[in-house]
């Protein structure tokens, strides 16, 4: 498949007036760009008595997703159509404070292993620095979109085909109760089932066949947990809703008759040169076939009759999401809190490492150049480095830092649990000097120092009891250099010896530590 | 430290008469090898009522301990020295059923990067395969075995200093409460604070500290669960005893007071050189002052005035554990049970997974000569194989080979441990070439087989549900050649869609996957 070249200057310059129309300041509009296997697409949003009103948006064939090899190496071509387009963009998102943007991209380079040379080219002149976000984040974002978009009390399906993955989410209100997201999807099962461009009754077999197999695992569960209805989102659903209708076949949803005749439909036409519906955009020509055959055989598996489609998904998601963030209602919050209780962690140290933390960052914010991210970052670290402790005791800095890096953490891109996890694997035990090559970068120098910061809050805490002696910290000029000093309290010595054993460890990282003694 | 050549020759003799006097089979001894830091043990015993009676022991001082570098690498030497010593074990041990011998490793096999070249050499010719226990579990076993040697119902406090590792464990009757294992011993301590021999004041003061600061992080919380009475185990709490009587500071137990002389005593001596006290044996000499200052540094830090010591620690508990084994009381069921629960598996899932598994082992146990130990790991593994989900969904078998490899599982050695994870790992997606040399060299092709097993097994329950088609297995003359017929029930197409997905995968580790169809 080779990609169309589409001139989308008019578009822009359309998008362009539709933001400069609405007078809107900076701190006004909300922004989201969804970097997915098959487009890149951008929205733009006023909040209106709490809800997100979009004012413009537009969506790019980049084709990431056609762009991976058989090793997941994603090609120079396929990076080079993905940071032309987020050039593109850049002028829209410039109007947008950086506060109130995302930058979220999902499976395709969830699956790159070659992501991070496309994340740093293109965080080099993005005003935020893209999110990978794992599956069901995806789908738990997805849910937020559709469900804030489509107001009901009912339990609904949600079904989000993509280019690599497909997310189904059973929710009622605003809470999702079953979340999963499959590895499948319309340019994946394009370049399995149709890369010749052929229609054909075997090509659509083969991928429904894929897709029910896919489908064994949740069916069950799904149907069990059951559903009042149906809805589904994201672009392939869109074109099947708007080519049933042209096509007679069904009105203002999708219905399981009419994607039957539409699958006959399309294996008479035989080619995906063929399709040339007005509900098709060129840039989904091609993969269109696979994803009627998908979509097709979930209704078939889920003996789903009738599917409303929904144009609120991921983007929606993620600027509700970044509502909550503003409002002080952060998802991460209720996410690290439930971790923190799922594997027992001992609250009261973790308060008193948190609250250590909280000083000696206070102490250096300045110096340093921390901002509030930091400071959450750090915060929610500190209240998660001991989870390790349940998985075992031996060496349980490397438990924490794996679960921290792995698990479904609602509300957290994939670089935010990364980090976490350095932080909470380098708060004991030797320091290892190539692994700050890997933490400067994600997340630059100041990645390293919030590392060091735990480490000393954890020393200054390793008596588990509130009547430690305090440690004091300071950081004159030079940023490197940092010196401690100890206040009145319980095991002064040990701690001091404690401090003592980490300026060899502070030193690989090029940190000069000097305890000057008692102040 | 140069290795003191001892001959022994004498006390093997004796050993082999002590066996062959008591006119027990093969079936009634009881053996266990401990691989310690600092001296590697055997002790026989037989059962008696229940209990268990030594019958026969010898220590050799080996100092593996003492052959690692910084880097953590076994040196050649101190490989040498292990394995000759366990040439001259292997008389005794060939006298005992293999069924009824364990042999464990502990914190210096735990470190060493270079463990599985001594493992490999040593299970050459060793009737029983080295297990390296981890530091929890060989807390554990010392509390079985000073438990079941020292009946009571108080609440005790068992303390084990070891040379590369100090374990801690609070119980009551046979259940321990609490179970640390830190890393100090008195083999690292000699090389970090005794390394020229010398015992001053100073030497004292650096080990105390170490001391103290280790015990930071549990000192608190093990005064608060507290203990009647406490009690220590192993050579260097043995070598004290002796020696406060020898002295007249004090008789039948380890009190503050006489630590406090004895250090005093031993600071005057100034050299370990001078150590001739006949409680110290030659191979702990050089050992002695670090151990000392150990256990003293720990009595002060848990206000422990009295501290008796017991004869009777890992490997009498490694016997005990045994006996559980044998009795099919095994502690491993129970905690695998326990992990289940822990990660919320899917109980019915796993049943009906476990039950495939077992019908397939069954069809091809004589073929592939497996026993009845490959039958408990498969069945183990597979009621875990799922663990992974409570981590996150995406590449769960990740997870679970994490959770498996890394978790404090009682009753599990390390590559017990390891090879439930190979197989939890490899049941779903791409199988790698290069992994199979790890599953190999870990438990041999039969592991291998293990691992294909129960990716069949989970192929054949992917729909989760009982009506599942079932899948026949056979293997004829080529161990390599597996051909699968299916039976009635639901999902047949789709369970063979996936069967022949399954082809390419198992041709990568050299099986032939036949699919032959329907029955």
């Amino acid at each position: 498949m080779k990609p169309v070249m589409i001139d989308t200057t008019a578009r822009h310059e359309a998008i362009a007036k539709s933001i400069s129309d609405t007078g809107l300041s900076r701190d006004e509009l909300l922004g989201a760009i969804d970097l997915g296997s098959n487009s890149f697409h951008l929205a733009i949003a006023r909040l209106d008595h709490g809800e997100v009103r979009r004012i413009a948006s537009i969506s790019e064939k980049v084709q990431l997703g056609a762009g991976l090899d058989e090793n997941n190496v994603l090609s120079e071509e396929a990076m080079e159509r993905g940071i032309d387009c987020l050039k593109r963009f850049l002028p829209h998102v410039s109007e947008i404070s950086p506060d109130r943007l995302r930058v979220v991209a999902t499976n395709a380079l969830r699956k790159a292993v070659n992501a991070q040379e496309f994340i740093r080219r293109a965080n080099a002149f993005l005003p935020k620095p893209i999110e990978v976000i794992a599956g069901r984040e995806e789908a738990r974002l997805i849910y937020l979109g559709v469900s804030h978009s489509n107001a009901s009390t009912d339990k609904r399906l949600v079904i989000d085909i993509g280019g690599g993955s497909t997310e189904f989410i059973i929710g009622q209100g605003f809470e999702p109760i079953e979340m999963e997201s499959l590895q499948m999807g319309c340019v994946s099962f394009t370049r399995k089932f149709f890369a010749d461009g052929r229609i054909s009754e075997r090509a659509f077999d083969g991928a429904m066949t894929a897709t029910q197999t896919e489908l064994l695992s949740i069916a069950k569960r799904y149907k069990k947990t059951g559903w009042d209805n149906a809805i589904a989102s994201s672009g392939t659903a869109k074109a099947c809703k708007l080519v049933l209708e042209e096509l007679g076949f069904a009105k203002d949803v999708i219905t399981l008759d009419g994607m039957t005749k539409l699958k006959k439909h399309l294996i008479k036409l035989g080619n995906i040169d063929k399709i040339t519906f007005e509900g098709v955009k060129a840039h989904r020509q091609a993969v269109f076939p696979a994803g009627v055959a998908e979509l097709l055989a979930i209704m078939q598996a889920l003996d789903i009759k009738e599917l409303y489609y929904s144009d609120g998904a991921l983007r929606e998601g993620v600027m509700y999401d970044m509502l909550g963030r503003l409002d002080n209602e952060d998802v991460r919050d209720r996410s690290v809190s439930a971790l923190a209780e799922r594997y027992s962690v001992d609250f009261k140290q973790a308060g008193r490492v948190m609250t250590t933390c909280g000083r000696l960052f206070d102490m250096v914010k300045a110096d340093l150049g921390f901002d509030d991210e930091d400071r959450d970052l750090l915060r929610r670290a500190s209240n998660l480095h001991e989870i390790g402790l349940a998985v075992g005791h031996s060496n349980y800095q490397r438990h924490s830092a794996y679960l921290l890096e792995f698990s479904d953490i609602a509300g957290f891109a994939q670089t935010g649990q990364a980090s976490m996890a350095q932080i909470a694997l380098n708060h004991r035990r030797k320091l290892k000097s190539e692994n700050l090559d890997v933490i400067e970068n994600l997340g630059g120098r100041k990645l390293a120092y919030l590392c060091l910061i735990l480490r000393l809050a954890v020393t200054a805490n390793h008596s588990r009891t509130i009547k430690s002696a305090p440690i004091y910290l300071s950081i004159g000029k030079d940023k490197d250099h940092w010196k401690i000093t100890l206040g009145d309290g319980l095991h002064k010595e040990l701690i001091v010896n404690e401090l003592n054993n980490d300026i060899a460890q502070f030193a690989k990282w090029g940190v000069k530590l000097s305890v000057v003694g008692y102040p």
